[in-house]
């Protein structure tokens, strides 16, 4: 295989590999906060617009992470240094 | 291997994994998240629109993240710029 | 191998691993959302439509994720960019 | 090995791992459904009819992940356009 | 090794292992079902009659997980498409 | 290596694992079982004997999981159509 | 290597393992019945009989997926028929 | 492949690792914090302040766990001296 | 390597691992059933002579399969028909 | 590959990995410890001030491990001795 | 490597190793019943004479694998019958 | 490769890892233990001295085999023994 | 590599990974005794002496598996018998 | 490589990973004992001289596991009687 072919194989593996692998825990803990959100406004309705506006605030801050997984694979498709070095 | 092969190749590995990993998680903490939901419908039944409500929002945000990861195989199977290069 | 047959050959292992691996959780976050609907009936019979109706949209929006694998699976078995390419 | 032996070898392989990894979960979740369907009927006797039709439309809807994964395996075995292909 | 060869080996192996691997959580769920349908019985004797049916009705949908890959080893042994497509 | 020797490597193999690994969890679930059983019959005596029929049925249940993957083994060992076609 | 050494190695290993794994989970399982039988007579000191009895059938039906894994080794290492072909 | 490639191969997969699996954990805690805040919400509604303003201070500093990670694929993808020597 | 060094360095290797792997579980239940005992005792000191009896009868039972894999390996090591047959 | 391109590879892989490992559980306990101070403040409000400052001491000394590994990649990104020695 | 190397080298291996994993479980259930004698002793202070001595029995017991373990590490390094062959 | 690119190699890859690895579970029962000390204030607040006193101790103490680690890796990539020798 | 590098090298390897691998577990289970003889303590301090001796005599009995790897680990570096052989 | 080059190189690796993993435990239950040891405090505060006594002769044993492997480490790095020999 000549550079430019595993240049690209790496580069789609990568950014296959970083949104699949980046994406798990953040939608793991999203779920898990979110179902304690529905506990707590099931347990305490009356708290029930205060715990969602943090939640909301949290889970933003919990995708944030996700976010950061996906702009690298987007930069690696998309906005690569090693490819447009190597393909000129 | 030629060079087109081996990209198409990586290209297929790659799309179907990172859906198949990516979906995991937000299927496991949709179900967590869901039954949560129900377990407080029967402890509260009044609280019940608020729950649904909060609950959907919710549900929505982590289906953002497997979407994430279908666009990405999306992409690496309709709209790979990698592929486009080499195929020219 | 050339390059039709290694084309082939990954299209049938990603298509199978896809789904494979994309049913499990999706299956496993149903069963504990069933469950807790059963729970959540003996508990509270008198919520049962409610708890039944929120059920049904979740398991639909759970389901969702492994319908997504499903078409990437199919999509690589009969309507492949990259094998309709080399066959050509 | 030949192109004809490669796509036969990998067939099986991936109709076996299909079926084989895609019964897990559900058989799971099918179990730990029915387990606290029996719970929930012991706890509450008079609910029981409303427990045992929602759980069997429960277990139909996660057998059908157990069925896609059978489906993709006999798609495999039996009609399988790559094998159809190569032996042309 | 030769084509002949190579299929018979990997038919072997997979059968074996769909059978091994896919009998290994139907066993695991049906010895929770039951496990739970034990102690119901024991905290709610009237129900035993009711409990009972529910659950051997539910064992043989657990059952037929193990069966669907019973079913795919028998079928890689004794009607092996690819296997009689070489052997001919 | 020629035919012979690979194929009857593969089935030894095979047939090891296929008991080795299948047996593992029937036995585990049988223990489960057999445990909660025992704890039912302490907590309420004069159940006993449906506790005890129910167990030995499920038990029987459970042990056929593991008997399809001795009946693998057993064919792979003594009744191999493989090794019967290639040892003539 | 030459056959007959192919064939010796990989029987002593498959013995080995066979035994080896298969011998694990009977053992975890018979632990865990005998613990809870230990805490059952401890809490209903005047069922100790029903109990005992229970708990032996119960693990002689546990011990027999233990022997099968060891007769499969016996069988590879004393009786294997493929052995008995080579060395012919 | 020459050197040029081969650091511009590792650079990519070691970026896309770093933050992939760098921003696991922070996502995961984050999620537990979050809920154990909801929580504490629910059950104390009188010192939602503290709480809120102890909650975002705690998750500022776990954040900065991913950012070392972001910041380390950063400094690979662009700023990395090895990179900068190579094609120097 | 010839056949007998090949033998030798397989039946060393299978005979350490398989009283290793076959000693872990059943020390692993001994534990929990002792440790269950201890508790019965505190909590029934009356029922301590039949708690001891069942604990040792159990005991022995659990051992059993600790010794087959022992009887394997010195079977492998001092009485190994393959080495047998390979040294004549 | 030249001595030069091995080590800037082997630095840039360790470089990312140290740091990406590093930081998983010092995010994952500073989670676990920021929870638990939420749940104490929601518990006792009037100890809020002295938990706060436990928390962020132990939290600096978390944080503290992580920083080692953060240290040992700039280290070798920046401050690499056998780099260093190389390019001379 | 001759094969007095490659038996001496699989010996070695296998010793440490045997004895290695061997000690694991031991090490932990002699670690769990020791911790539920101290609790129990606690809970019943009266009985610490017959739980000392049923735990010092029992400890024996579970002594005796990672005996079984030490002795097969030291037949392999000090008895070894095939190591005795070859060097003759 | 030369011996000294070797030696470059290793040490840099060790020193990366046991710091990473060796840092993991200090940070995570610092963790735990600031966690139970937080409840514990929350739970008692008089004995908060000596909670504190004991807890920073009992930190010092955890964070050493943290610094065991650090050191090695130090010791690795400044004073090296091996790669001292080596570069003379 | 010759006979008697390829010996240094695995005893070694064998002797860290002996040590390594073999304090794990009881450097686990002396934890979990020392934690719940703390436990113990704190509810029974008039049991103190008696917890405080039999907790010192088990943390022998499992530190005497330690010291078996730990021996085996110093034979292998010291008294190797395989070495011995090799070196004159 | 070269003798020297290879036992240096298993030298470094071992000596890393010995120190890396063998902290890992001792870590994990010091931080156990630790947050146990707390809890007490809190839970009886009269008995705290005896618990941080036991607590302190109880994580001084769990250190020694800990400092066995640190000894194996230093004894690989600068006492190694292998490297010693050959250097020779």
């Amino acid at each position: 295989m000549d550079s430019i072919s595993i240049i690209a194989v790496v580069s789609i593996i990568t950014a296959g590999l970083t949104t699949g692998i980046g994406c798990m825990f953040p939608a793991l803990s999203e779920g898990k906060a979110l179902a304690t959100a529905l506990t707590s406004i099931a347990q305490q309705p009356d708290a029930a617009p205060t715990i969602t506006r943090t939640l909301f605030v949290g889970l933003a801050m919990i995708e944030s992470t996700a976010i950061y997984c996906f702009v690298v694979s987007m930069i690696l498709i998309f906005a690569n240094p090693f490819w447009n070095f190597i393909i000129k």
